[in-house]
């Protein structure tokens, strides 16, 4: 099930590079575990999981990290507990595991959710994101390179949960319900209001990306309550997904939580 | 040639609609004119002007107008300044009019610019645009419902300006280019920087519509040099032809700011 975990980490002095370093230490860990599952990982295209660094890290970093899959979820946390004992590397700095915060009431960011829970969900219409880390959405273009677009595109960002969904969930929608879905979320998915957008350039680990943070106000005009259950879905496991590109990599960190009905979205007085 | 003219209107006190008023009052003159032209304007889907009320107005209304057709404008001017010894009026307000301010000179978003020097406007790639009304895309759906975007979407910013090209400029381009035009901005179009960028209800004379307010950095990655051409020409027309939705209303009143090159955008450091 999808679970969601904050790491402190203590060393001598704040790392150079943060998330890169996570990025390390986390398919450290993994290798120990399973030398197969961690060169798999490091291939595939869709990853069961998110690393970010949550604030500015000083002699302590706040490392998240979220998995969708159980395996990988025990076979990491075993490992890091295994490990902490001989002590552990950001980068080439020693770091101490100090606590591993692993349920919402202790860390906001922490938690988890079960798939039948999260297929359960809730039908939803309006929903404000708190979009937390830079986040961007790349498309492959023709003739091979990508375009970046550091706005919440409400299509980009419903495909982008979606893609998680069919490639994550026990429960993936048939291909016949995925386009439909696809199809109603660009019709129907619109921007009705937003605050502190801000635009910047985020270090993923290899180079600058652009990318976007702040609240977004999203509606679905569909009426239909599957599309509402869909859409209730893909908000409940962007908490432990992420949205757009670069999520094992800090970015497209993302928190929703619900407007009730009447409430004006985020900056809809001018 | 696109002309914009700022008129500097004083009445006893502040108007209450004043963007709507000047809607009316735009087309009292131009019935004074011609009144077979003001009731084809009223009908016409593209309307060859904008009209936008800047600052908040007190007791003196500046109000913005700009035009893309000759006739249109001459017979406004004509009108307005045969009309003004007598009188004129904002809803139910009485006016005076002051000023007439034509050039860059008398005011920052007022000048003209004949369409050949518009149409011989140099190559551009790297564009901001400072969105100073509230600026929105509204897309036709099937089932016949409309929906707005209120974000900078490089492709729908793009289509907004080389549909108003076509439309009102002497020198449209020939189909097939008018094709291939749209084609590469919506790939190789994207946003590199924004800042302020606000979201806001307007109210566009009838109802309130959102619309975004901000600075943001446009980038084209095409090295054709046409291509740069034609962007070059569309943010130039931008000025006088707004973009978006409800430009007659008061929105979608934008302004370019070539950035040098190697120059960051707005907001490139986070």
């Amino acid at each position: 099930m999808p679970q969601a975990l904050v790491l402190e980490l203590v060393g001598e002095k704040p790392p150079l590079y943060p998330t890169k370093y996570a990025h390390g230490l986390f398919f450290t860990l993994l290798r120990l575990f399973d030398p197969g599952l961690a060169s798999r990982l490091h291939e595939a295209k869709r990853k069961p999981f998110t690393l970010s660094v949550l604030g500015k890290p000083d002699r302590t970093v706040r490392l998240r990290v979220t998995t969708l899959d159980d395996v990988l979820f025990q076979g990491f946390l075993r490992t890091l507990l295994q490990e902490a004992p001989k002590g552990l590397a950001l980068g080439h700095e020693a770091v101490r595991l100090v606590r591993v915060l692993a349920s919402r009431d202790a860390h906001p960011l922490a938690g988890w959710l079960p798939w039948e829970e999260l297929a359960s969900s809730p039908p939803m219409s309006r929903m404000t994101l708190h979009f937390l880390t830079p986040t961007v959405f790349v498309t492959s273009k023709e003739g091979g390179r990508t375009r970046y677009t550091p706005l919440p595109d409400p299509r980009l960002v419903a495909q982008s949960l979606l893609e998680r969904w069919q490639a994550h969930s026990p429960l993936p929608y048939g291909p016949k319900e995925e386009a439909a879905l696809r199809a109603v979320f660009a019709l129907d998915l619109e921007v009705v209001g937003f605050r502190h957008l801000r635009y910047g350039r985020f270090f993923a680990g290899k180079a600058f990306l652009p990318g976007f943070t702040g609240e977004v106000t999203f509606h679905l005009w569909s009426d239909s309550l599957e599309v509402q259950r869909a859409w209730g879905r893909l908000i409940q496991l962007a908490f432990f997904s992420g949205v757009g590109a670069k999520t094992t990599m800090g970015m497209g960190l993302v928190v929703g939580m619900a407007s009730r009905e009447g409430e004006p979205g985020p900056g809809s007085v001018p």
